[in-house]
């Protein structure tokens, strides 16, 4: 059974509807590009009254073109879309692409046909790219096709593209060009009426000549779906993406740390984390990190030998090189032995290995064989400048032929004068031998360093989020339902603390009392010293009105406290109380949540206090978190050596702390309908952890949630 | 009277030793430049045998040349370059390049031929530019120079270059090059025996034909020099430097805190930030900064209205500009208005300002001059992507005419396909208009945001280090020598002491005592409660051996603290004790200093505790301070906030801690001699600050030293 997207990626037959003769119009460069680009299908420009447009017959009308036609590319006033959709149901059309804007994007009437047109391709089972999009390239010869307006002519090779924005979708496909990156397919789905990035991902997910696909996006319609396949595609085959914008998470003004903290997108780069996608924040750095992942094998590990023939750009790489997590290690004896024979007298054996400007092809071909047999180094940085007194195309090819043998990445800085012809030819060699050229040090090393950073996101441990079978979520449930059913959505202190209990996320001991008789009572059964705390809808921070004593040391003190609330705070009724055991002092930590669309929970971790309030070192992951999640956590903030202990302080206790972050990440998961939880402060100690405080506020369930 | 440095870069002639006859060897690159370059002064090819040189009459000596020689460039073996430099010597030649390496960049034997020649050179006034060096290039049309082996040929412009590194300086030009930037002048000086960065920049300081200096370094002989014309030279034009590799401070393992938080590189872009110059960590970024500073003003502010005719790249234009600091403000109703009425009605009127694919020149000209006179705007950013179905060559000649009345800087993100002659020419009309093109959204943002650096760096607060005449510099100097004179480096607790007492440092009230008797009456002339601390020499960290004691409430507390140290630590021999204050709780501080070979001192100032243990939360600042410095150090760690108070702290009395920074660094002026010096912790309080210990480290006075 064909692809939906087959129609689209790989059409026998496309019709033009909104073909024109007018030289330089998007009518025109679309005929124009399929002659061009040579696609082999039948190409039917559709105009009323044209008979010929670019060397092909024209058609009066779709029902007009003899054969069939999968793809119909769309390029006329919005208002007509509908009408000539209803067309292309008639004629049996499978997919369409829309050039034209003036829908959703302009407001309300545009939205009307929008939904007009849409509703049309639904009847007919049409699937719809955009409209207000640029189409398609794909560079298969079994299918050549350019279903596009822009001027860009890409070679075959790799790397497939998607972009919402036709902008950007645009400037990256000439950037890779001009790299001399090859593409496999590109699609850019402007309003995403119908075919999402998501499902195109997919697509290239099971496309065997796609090694590599590169996504630009400014935020999900629907996250979780995204999520899915992203998941599923990167576990095969690297994705790269940037996210430009802000999303809707980021402008909610939330009202818990964090939410607040949150902020904007660290939901996506969260997703792009999960899903296993290597993100980027910098659009040349994406670009000319395809170019290397087009080629080049992934390291095994982090230590680069730099190969050079000018000692200053060699500094500037170890410079990045070290800065972005890789390491440029001293040679062993053994390889520093043979590159003594090898090379000249005045070169550097150490790494950087300098050959000097005089080296020939035999001195760089001698030491990458050395650098290729080093055990000890995963990866080669080649930093090469073209002397004029030296034969650069011969070095090139030497670096041509080790890179072929493609047992360890190789990326090549190449300093050269373009405008002249032999410098011009030594780039080619180098392109066409697949060796990946950057024209700064810190570019190929962070092109170097983006192969890394995908070797180590790939080998991530991954683990299923642990299932605990001694939770009660059915108590749980009936806790929320019945604060649901009493309109409340921020639960009452004692059924947060019911809702850990059901966990098993340790709390401090604790009881609800009413009265100061009640309150002894309670404080008596804890054991003393207790804390007296209110619990008032109408004080949702209770140290801020007085509604909290700590440290009560003996029955008189805990009555006196509560006389004291009693009266100070009659306004806001009749007082209930939580009493809890006071627990020791330990070191602050700060674990909460908050629900991030359909996808789940964003969870957050931190040391309290300054910590969060201050230094804002706080990490989030999105839920529900594996045991792996739960430890790198751990190590994602800033002040985590506090968490080992140091100045004598014992530190806090790992295990219990992954245990309880996994077990809230359970909750959360059995529980969506909880919008946002905080456990602040979590004590933690040597051998355990726990919570003295929580708040939790519920809302409705989202449709479509995991 | 002539610059010295003149006979380097404008000679009247120039000699080349060791040209040779054999195409792309460096004697034949070292002529064919100055030929091809139309060097108009005479000039000499040497060579024993040749009688003619690219067409050039060769001299077998330099004896052997009829007319004077200023300048000599020497392409000959180490071994020969002494007797070379005599011969220049009987010449009267008056600058010298030498090209050759095998000097003190080999070892020993090297070092020993550089010697030779430099006292040679000396000897006749001779000023050298290497060895193991580049060369000149100057574009300047009364002198044009290229004595140089690159094969780059620059266009005459406004930037000049000066490398250390042959290897980054020829990259750098060439990358100048192919952005279409012009030079004025470039210099690669390599061992630098002779004449220095330093020299080169003050010599560039002085050229009205230089509009703004590059620099690349990897470390300063003699940073002193450097600071002290670099600041000179910053405050007339802009100095872009970038520095790379590791420098003698960070090889240092430094045992006091402050020594080993400072870490590699931190001095060099402490000397930069301190004499204005524009620091880069990017060579890409270095260079296309260049380009905007060869023909943008500085903003006047940071708001950019951002110019595009495509969504996307705008996008990320946004995030990028807004994450460098820089702002986009919604535009006034005043210029909505206008652009509504001028725009096609797609056109998207707020910033960035959206006037969509298929505006013509006139939308953007309007746009443009909108843009231009709204008094709220600082700077322009347009983002022109080249349809086919637009004029965009008349597009090009709008946004250089707008371009070309330079009251705000604009930065063009031109998106588009080199490969077609018509956008060649778009391209063309837009950098001979002076334009700066970039090829990609984030890299026009972040050239702008260098423009927007530089302003803000100018604009920096300038005061001289305040001079407070109520200190006692001579008996703080007798403290020392006494110290010295004793063969200790490592003062002793009530020297310290007294030093700060000579500055008026406040320290918390303290009397020596070798007794609990003497022990019990400092205490009760101090006020109770107190401090007691062992000073001895053996024991450097007296808390780690239990030296001290803290909250001593009366006298007998006193008497037995004492009697248990000598008891305990007998083995360190009769003790010394520090009775101090018991000051109450307050904001640990810390503030220290470490000598900065002969730029005076690094001093560093932090919160105590994890905030430096663990979080490494401080700020370096190369000393003398002036107040706008001392006040930019509270500002500039991450935990700033509790400085000011949060949760209810009274914060720190900012006057107080401003002044202590202030008299330390004055301290460490008039006291060259001290190594290493820590205040730590200080207490701070809401009225005051008062220092509770401190350590001085002295040694031998550095040669010339501020």
């Amino acid at each position: 059974m064909p692809d939906a997207l087959d129609a689209l990626f790989k059409p026998r037959s496309v019709a033009v509807i909104g073909a024109s003769a007018r030289e330089h119009s998007v009518g025109h460069s679309v005929v124009a590009n399929l002659q061009a680009f040579g696609y082999v299908g039948a190409k039917y420009p559709v105009h009323p009254k044209a008979t010929e447009i670019c060397g092909l017959k024209a058609y009066p009308s779709l029902d007009a073109i003899p054969g069939p036609v999968d793809l119909a590319h769309i390029i006329i006033p919005s208002s007509q879309v509908p009408r000539a959709m209803a067309e292309c149901g008639r004629k049996g059309v499978r997919a369409v692409i829309i050039n034209s804007g003036g829908f959703k994007e302009i407001g309300a009437e545009g939205e009307r046909l929008q939904d007009a047109f849409l509703a049309e391709a639904r009847r007919h089972g049409i699937r719809v790219l955009g409209p207000n999009c640029q189409g398609i390239i794909n560079t298969d010869p079994a299918h050549r096709a350019y279903c596009n307006f822009t001027n860009t002519l890409p070679q075959a090779g790799s790397i497939s593209l998607a972009a919402l924005s036709g902008g950007v979708g645009g400037f990256m496909l000439q950037s890779l060009a001009d790299l001399g990156v090859g593409l496999r397919m590109y699609a850019s789905n402007g309003n995403a009426c119908d075919i999402s990035i998501a499902e195109i991902l997919r697509y290239w997910g099971d496309d065997a000549g796609t090694r590599a696909i590169l996504l630009y996006t400014e935020g999900f319609a629907d996250p979780k779906a995204f999520y899915e396949v992203a998941r599923d595609v990167a576990a095969r085959k690297p994705v790269l993406a940037m996210k430009a914008g802000r999303t809707e998470q980021g402008a909610k003004a939330a009202s818990s740390h964090t939410g607040s903290l949150a902020g904007v997108d660290i939901a996506t780069e969260l997703i792009f984390e999960k899903a296993g996608i290597l993100g980027f924040s910098d659009e040349g750095e994406l670009i000319r990190a395809a170019m290397a992942f087009a080629s080049q094998p992934i390291p095994r590990g982090p230590r680069v030998a730099i190969l050079t023939n000018t000692g200053g750009p060699a500094v500037i790489a170890t410079d990045v090189l070290v800065s972005i997590g890789l390491q440029v290690p001293t040679l062993g004896e053994a390889s520093v032995a043979r590159l003594r024979a090898a090379l000249l007298p005045q070169a550097a054996l150490e790494n950087p290995v300098d050959v000097i400007a005089t080296a020939g092809a035999e001195h760089f071909r001698q030491a990458l064989e050395v650098l290729l047999e080093d055990d000890a180094i995963d990866a080669l940085y080649v930093n090469f400048v073209t002397p004029s007194f030296t034969d650069t195309q011969a070095i090139a090819r030497e670096i041509v032929a080790v890179n072929q043998r493609r047992c360890k990445p190789l990326v090549c800085n190449l300093m050269t004068d373009l405008s002249q012809e032999r410098f011009r030819v030594t780039q080619r060699i180098l392109l066409e031998g697949g060796v990946p050229c950057y024209g700064y040090p810190g570019e190929a090393a962070r092109a170097l360093g983006a192969l890394h950073r995908y070797g180590v996101l790939r080998a991530r441990p991954c683990a299923a989020p642990q299932v605990f079978d001694d939770v009660d979520a059915a108590r749980a449930r009936k806790v929320i339902a019945a604060a649901q059913r009493a309109r409340r959505t921020v639960l009452a202190a004692d059924e947060v603390a019911t809702l850990f209990e059901c966990y098993r996320i340790p709390l401090a001991d604790w009881a609800m009392a009413d009265s100061a008789d009640a309150a002894v009572a309670a404080a008596e059964r804890i054991g003393l010293p207790v804390v007296l705390k209110i619990d008032s809808p109408m004080a949702s921070h209770k140290s801020d009105v007085g509604g909290v004593a700590v440290n009560l040391r003996d029955a008189a003190a805990v009555r006196a406290a509560v006389r004291d609330m009693q009266q100070r705070l009659a306004h806001l009724g009749p007082l209930r109380f939580m009493v809890q055991k006071f627990m020791p002092a330990g070191q602050e930590l700060i674990v909460g949540a908050t629900r991030s669309g359909t996808l789940g929970h964003l969870l957050m971790f931190g040391l309290g206090g300054i910590h969060v309030e201050v230094l804002k070192d706080v990490v989030f992951k999105l839920g529900p978190l594996s045991a792996p999640e739960a430890e790198s956590m751990l190590d994602g903030i800033r002040a985590k050596a506090l968490l080992r202990g140091v100045r004598g302080q014992p530190g806090v206790c790992r295990e219990a702390l992954v245990t309880l972050l996994q077990r809230l990440s359970m909750l959360l998961s059995d529980l969506p309908m909880i919008e946002e939880l905080d456990l602040n402060p979590v004590l933690g100690y040597a051998d355990s952890v726990c919570a003295v405080d929580g708040r939790v506020r519920v809302g409705p369930v989202p449709e479509n949630s995991r």
